[in-house]
């Protein structure tokens, strides 16, 4: 077998063989099949694509370049979600307990984030002591204790996929439907669950600014999942706006908190509790939506949800009087209002300057190797549909003092639309894929 | 400006400037740029293509990445041919002393074979001799003395047409309409002419094996060329048959020396007389057709062509004695016969076939490194459209003393079909692309 002919093969529009792809995988990995055909292949796989076998092909031969968490002796199902990555998407951090509170364990792996998303880890290392990088007896230990257990990748999983991460990154090849899922599910099936729910996000604040492109990665996502023998099923939700009030790290812990003791705002009550029902339906715990949604809301009224996390917090190394504590949970000292230029409506708060201007804040990274201010953040005062007032403050900015805001300012201002009329009510849940 | 920005930008069907082109070849030749965004690059120039502009950036950007051979001092005009290759092609051995004894200049920058393909250089150093690697003083006094020189490929003309065509090589990137065009024409433009004739082969024995390819990259060519603001036109001619009836490297030379002694097979001189006409039409020395052909036929039969090749194989370091000897270019010792196996008429030879067969005689190369044996060859006794007997030779195998030729023989003999009637008469020149 040469690399070469299987480039040539893709290129014409042939179907690679799962016996093709694990040489091609372990040959770029061992070093035998060098960058430049690599990269050659992922162009020709961007444009030619590749059907569901084949995804499911590349998805094995990346987890077969590592290590798999080993779950047996736990008792299960193993249930986890994963979401596309957006703006003041929080849904993580209250889902998990929420879910594992109905005796669903959750074992999520999860990322930081890069660009104008956020990132899992990076708002639970704003807990002092909180942390994800975990040996596999620690996975076990506080999965088996808590329910639930957040992980962040290690060398060990899936190193394949991070080489070819690095190599799409410069080669152009990023934005391709096969290789977007099969980088995923990598990581994913490679922590053991036995189904996804996916979270595809859709909007200027998400990887997929339309909803088409969203549908079609949730129907890749969720049909390689089932070439891969495991359960999945897709939801599509709006990302045009940011979820919650918050954006950043240590604030978006703070609405977590909140919204675990009662006060959740509607459209993460709206987000979380489907995605939430859908994980007790592929666990077999619900027959419905609305019976899945009913037990979800159930343990976060009962505080059960709260105290899994709690208890997690402090499994995982975190302070649990910290975020009990509301004065430790303040965001950045310095603080820049934005303020309404007329009176009117909010026509829409466009997630992907919100995100920007949150990074220019110091809470999210422009480049891989950035640290992060974890206090640093945006709070959303007025959200779409509500009404504002000539000169009324619409969005405050956090960060830490020596900073200036003004690019952050400009990019917060502009990202509000007011209009003299009320905008018509927005729609959260885009597009369901059912599990079959 | 950032190499993976381009790759994008081209990716997603975009066009890339002069500057854009010329920061990648720079980058690419000088290491500050890797080979894998450059194969991505040149996967997403595969899909997406370049227009004639940017396919003349890139031409330019490699001819830049060498040096340029110095005509002037030397009266032209200079008109050179190129040939995308084939099967018995000896036709530029012919065609440049007849084109130079009607007063045009022909410095001729040939390559070696490859494949199944013959090239004009192993052609001419069966010549025992016979020099094609010439410093730039050597080449411009053997133009001004005989009126054309074939020169090899040196180091220092195009370098950066060299590496990228190693990683296309290796990447499933050659064959693109634009990077053929640009790769091309980096090298015949160093060379100095003031326009050219392509020669675009069509068939089995060709790179482009069908008309409407073969059609495609003579446009190509062409257009681009007078974008490079140089003269040029393109004849699409048959090589689903071998030309002539010899192939092979010495036995080649001595079929090209007895066409300029006046016997010229049929097929042979249609496409000399052809090119010929035309290269005489891009000089400003013929007004048609007609007049440049009667023009080559003329020189041939006068025994000027035949005199200026005896001169020119003195002056690149070759016997001339040799030339002249006609049991000095006997073929190599061992023969073998392929026979009819019935009666009829030779419906075609296919060409690929044919060139492989001589492959394996060790006429040419399987791969670049390999050595040749000057002697090897086929002699095609028999050519489409020519009754046979069952039992008589229609083609003869030559190959050195302790070669088995089984391959070779069975190889011979599947290229030839008889049938039981005469095979429809057969076009060579399949169309024509006026210079404008």
């Amino acid at each position: 077998m040469r690399a070469v002919d299987l480039i040539v093969k893709k290129r014409n529009g042939g179907e690679l063989s799962e016996s093709e792809i694990q040489f091609l995988v372990k040959g770029y990995t061992s070093g035998a099949i060098p960058d430049y055909q690599v990269s050659a292949l992922l162009m020709a796989i961007y444009f030619g694509g590749m059907n569901f076998e084949e995804t499911a092909a590349l998805t094995r031969a990346m987890i077969g370049s590592g290590r798999t968490i080993d779950l047996s002796g736990i008792s299960g199902p193993f249930i986890d979600k994963h979401s596309t990555g957006g703006v003041g998407d929080k849904i993580s951090l209250l889902l998990a307990p929420i879910v594992a509170a109905c005796g669903v364990k959750v074992p999520m792996l999860c990322g930081r984030g890069l660009g104008h998303t956020g990132g899992t880890i990076d708002k639970l290392e704003s807990i002092p002591g909180y942390r994800t990088s975990l040996s596999e007896r620690e996975i076990r230990g506080i999965l088996s204790e808590c329910g639930f257990v957040f992980m962040g990748q290690t060398e060990s999983i899936a190193p394949a996929d991070k080489l070819l991460y690095a190599l799409r990154d410069v080669t152009g090849t990023v934005e391709s439907i096969p290789l977007i899922t099969a980088s995923i599910l990598s990581k994913k099936a490679a922590e053991g669950s036995d189904g996804f729910v996916f979270d595809v996000k859709a909007g200027s604040g998400a990887f997929m600014k339309t909803e088409a492109a969203a549908k079609e990665l949730a129907e890749s996502l969720v049909k390689t999942t089932r070439v891969l023998d495991k359960k999945a099923s897709a939801v599509v939700t709006a990302m045009d706006e940011p979820l919650g009030r918050f954006v950043g790290n240590l604030v978006e812990v703070r609405e977590t908190v909140r919204a675990l003791l009662g006060d959740i705002p509607s459209d993460i009550g709206e987000v979380t509790y489907r995605l939430g029902a859908r994980m007790l339906m592929l666990a077999g715990r619900a027959g419905s939506i609305d019976e899945g949604a009913a037990a979800c809301r159930s343990v976060l009224e009962s505080g059960a949800a709260y105290r899994l996390f709690v208890h997690n917090v402090a499994a995982q190394g975190g302070d649990p009087d910290f975020i009990a504590a509301p004065e430790m949970l303040e965001p950045a000292p310095r603080r820049f209002e934005i303020k309404a230029e007329k009176d009117g409506w909010v026509a829409g708060v466009d997630a992907f300057k919100i995100g920007n201007a949150a990074v220019l804040l110091g809470a999210g990274r422009a480049i891989k190797e950035s640290g992060i201010a974890p206090r640093a953040g945006i709070e959303l005062v007025k959200k779409r549909g509500e009404e504002v007032e000539r000169g009324a403050v619409v969005c405050s900015l956090y960060c830490e003092e020596g900073l200036e805001a003004d690019e952050a300012a400009a990019l917060a201002r502009a990202a509000y639309t007011v209009s003299d009329e009320p905008p018509e009510s927005r729609r959260l849940i885009l597009y369901e894929m059912e599990a079959s």
